[in-house]
């Protein structure tokens, strides 16, 4: 595909290459643990303690119980299951979001609000893409029944972060219910979900150098939810059907190699980030970088506005020619002939094209200056 | 846990070991193939194609058209989604099953009919389990409005093979939609999905010596529905969610071992099957067989009816000590203190421990005898 046979990846917010002692681990599933943990002899106990071990680790890491941890088959399937429980089970009647998530909350809630009836009220927007709190509060007191607040905490296209204490507290105060769409962000910060008063968080392994296919749901144990999808008494009763548990294992230990070495992976990512933004400024002054990209943003992502140009009509297809694999946005909505939904809401009146770019710890200072080149053959 | 160290696993029809070749296959995939499907450039793409060749292999192998096959987290996702489809996409306001169906089907049925408000009818069972096709037929003909029937091709307990022909031909003669849980069948058959008028199909590669984690739901094209899980346009709009690609190169993998080489399968199953009921016969002739063992039965099962004895009151966990690996009904309810819900429905009166034995491609003979050597220690 490109003249040096070297592939640079920098779309690390749609999914990562896995981490090979994640393979690992998974290997050792396959071959050591198939029994079904459901089972009540020894392979089926031996699974089922892999499974109980991996969401001890998981919890551990996020600093939760591990009776708040059930694993899903993505982030896309937990936020559906959180959306159903907080209608279903919590009594939520109204529904407060933005324009700006991903579409695996858009769509869910879409659906299930017009399934139950339920009004969704869209949050304002500040200029840079963050929520703008002062209407999230007006909202959420002027709702008079129980309210569902589900917002991002970190905007998987442009990177803004949600001040989530602040709307943590809002939800408490107003005894609304938080889900925090923390697909972008579990593995990357430290997040707090229980100090924040999230009652659902939401986590895909294959963001973080997991295997793809394994997820999981946090639901606070201050809340009483029932399960979405029915079967078995998998996941003590709240998420039926045969665990997944080399999905399990390799999420466990994905989370473990992301938040352990945490502060040595952002560092390194953040040198890269620096020297990519300073490159660019310097080189290609004419492209600025879309929303709060130097305040609260995401460290591994950069969202570019480049001025359009009629040779750039292909750019993406252009870039891969060249070897530079990064995206317009979401990856969920690549297929999809639209453009970005957030780009569109964010700045409406803008013709720009969008480049995000995300980093990870797999990333080489190298990398980052030949994707800088091949901008500057492609977009200067 | 036993003397020789060496143990015999005698519940495949709960899950499976996996087939090395297809432990190769997926890690091929996590190494080589970490791309977004979703994702324009080199590595979504070739993601894409690995799953597109999955998906055109399943297809083929099951005869139908790779715009039928769907990949989902299993079977139990692979129903809820069949049964959500069936009412909210096709308008179906009445349900027919059975009483011994999985609990996926009978928990996900109850759910969704009590969200709808829709009857959900329960077939009567003949004398040794089989569904009452008469009774089937007058509960299909006495509907007045659009039907579900959803039966299990072969009970997950004690084997029955549903007749499908029958049923198939019952549904389209009177515009009935039919959900058939392929999930012990899909491997070990050729089922003909579309010449028996199957609507939604189901499996999950854990049953064929693949992946947990990765199933398929089987959509006859005749039909048009929409997604149950919501967000992406993965799977053409039907099934939100980053695709497992491991998990569905392993599934395809899985299902082309078992099919391609299913008379070999097939016979040397049976000839373990055979002698152990031989040996069962003679040298232990007070253990009887439930359902329909020498009639329409799944070959690679049996359900023994072992007289209780006080001193068998833990047969199950001393059979474990002994290292032999069997289970008194489904794995996915044996968490739970109540019995098989199966036996319960099928033998209401009599008072004796059922034990499920199913046999692989991977058991010998040398494991049956020792498997009944066990049984004559511990049932004698």
């Amino acid at each position: 595909m490109n003249s040096n046979n070297h592939r640079i990846y920098l779309d690390n917010a749609a999914t990562t290459p896995m981490d090979k002692a994640v393979v690992e681990s998974m290997q050792d599933i396959y071959i050591n643990h198939f029994g079904n943990p459901s089972s009540t002899y020894s392979y089926g106990r031996e699974a089922k303690m892999q499974i109980e071990l991996a969401r001890k680790s998981v919890a551990k890491l996020l600093h939760v119980k591990a009776n708040e941890i059930f694993f899903t088959s993505g982030g896309t399937e937990s936020i559906n299951t959180a959306v159903h429980m907080a209608i279903h089970d919590l009594g939520c009647k109204t529904i407060i979001s933005s324009k700006i998530e991903h579409h695996a909350s858009l769509h869910a809630i879409e659906a299930f609000s017009k399934k139950w009836n339920i009004p969704v009220h869209y949050v304002a927007l500040t200029e840079n893409g963050h929520i703008d709190l002062m209407d999230l509060e007006r909202l959420i007191k002027a709702s008079k029944d129980k309210t569902l607040v589900s917002l991002m905490h970190a905007n998987n296209e442009i990177g803004n972060l949600l001040n989530i204490e602040k709307v943590g507290t809002l939800c408490k105060e107003n005894n609304a219910i938080f889900l925090c769409d923390t697909v972008q962000t579990i593995a990357h910060y430290p997040i707090g979900l229980k100090e924040n008063n999230i009652h659902f968080a939401t986590g895909a392994a294959h963001k973080f150098h997991g295997p793809k296919g394994s997820g999981i749901l946090f639901v606070n144990n201050e809340i009483k939810v029932q399960s979405w999808i029915k079967g078995g008494a998998q996941e003590r009763n709240i998420r039926a059907g045969t665990e997944n548990i080399a999905g399990i294992v390799g999420l466990a230990k994905a989370l473990e190699l992301a938040l352990v070495n945490g502060e040595k992976n952002k560092e390194h990512i953040l040198k890269l980030r620096k020297h990519f933004i300073k490159r660019i400024q310097s080189e290609l002054p004419h492209i600025s970088f879309n929303g709060d990209w130097d305040g609260d943003s995401l460290y591994c992502l950069l969202n570019l506005s480049i001025p359009f140009k009629p040779e750039n009509n292909m750019l993406l297809m252009q870039l891969d020619m060249k070897g530079l694999c990064v995206s317009g946005g979401s990856a969920c909505s690549s297929g999809a002939t639209t453009g970005s939904h957030v780009i569109a809401e964010v700045y409406p009146n803008i013709k720009q094209n969008p480049l995000r770019i995300s980093f990870s710890k797999f990333n080489t200072i190298e990398e980052i200056d030949k994707a800088v080149e091949i901008l500057k053959e492609l977009c200067n």
